[in-house]
């Protein structure tokens, strides 16, 4: 299974994918950011986004795409940006039918660190040995976009199950 | 010139083409609204708005896109949906390279209505006598949508001065 991790954002979208199966040694297929000029006009950010993902998903191929979920307990400024960012993400992946899965920062932390209140640079390097990387992935959002995909492989069974049910539940809606 | 407002939400987007200049009759060339299935996954929402927009965009061929300035002292599930629909809309318009200028609400109303607080139904008034409506549009989204358009070219001066100064800046930036 191969996974293109997403950690949203405006000024810097972390993106990584992985590959490989829960129980397995898992490889690091590219990491890497999306940067968006901050003054730039929000529409032309979110084009530059939309480009880049593109890039990443042409590329790649990922069979599922994982973004990190969008909480409001922080910053309301950012948080806006990160929802605007994370819709792109979504929308790429959809638009090729490729099923997108949304987990929420502690998920991501309790799967490769084991304690969902991790700090950054447990994450990182927890990252760098389950990926056998030389060293942690900079800048952070890299390295959590990882996290993400890693989460992601890890967690499939049952998110798997989950999608296959609202699409189901979705077609039925359709065809009522 | 022709404006194309969007009062953004995932489950109810409201669309709305206007045409006119300040000091002269509006005309109405087109209200709808773009809705998306609850039960759907977030990210075929997102497709489907994006779809939605696109034939707005297609049929009318706007000069300018009018999107609602998303805020965050709403409920904060609607405010994330709200983010993530109008970040669809602003892209649609950016790919084109069409302008897109933000309103807040309360620009909206006082621009309508003269009155930044005033309500759903006098906003609905307004939208049905400067377009020279038989009856309010319904539902409230597609009013607001109008209102939207109709605020962008009555303030479109000001505006357009502003996104030409930002668009300046930013091709110096990348020249620089």
């Amino acid at each position: 299974m191969r996974v293109l991790g997403v950690d949203p954002g405006l000024t810097r979208c972390g993106v990584g994918v992985v590959e490989g199966v829960a129980g397995r040694p898992l490889t690091m297929c590219g990491v890497g950011v999306v940067r968006t000029p901050v003054e730039a006009d929000l529409g032309q950010r979110l084009v530059a986004i939309e480009q880049g993902i593109e890039q990443w998903l042409d590329e790649h191929q990922p069979e599922f795409v994982a973004v990190e979920r969008v909480f409001s307990q922080h910053n309301v400024r950012t948080v806006m940006g990160t929802a605007q960012a994370s819709a792109v993400a979504m929308l790429c992946a959809a638009r090729r039918g490729i099923p997108v899965a949304l987990h929420t920062p502690s998920e991501v932390k309790a799967a490769v660190t084991g304690s969902g209140r991790a700090d950054k640079a447990q994450v990182g390097a927890m990252v760098t040995r389950l990926l056998r990387l030389g060293a942690p992935p900079k800048p952070a959002d890299a390295a959590d976009a990882l996290a993400l995909a890693i989460c992601h492989i890890w967690r499939a069974p049952a998110q798997n199950r989950l999608q296959q049910a609202v699409a189901l539940h979705a077609s039925k809606g359709r065809t009522a």
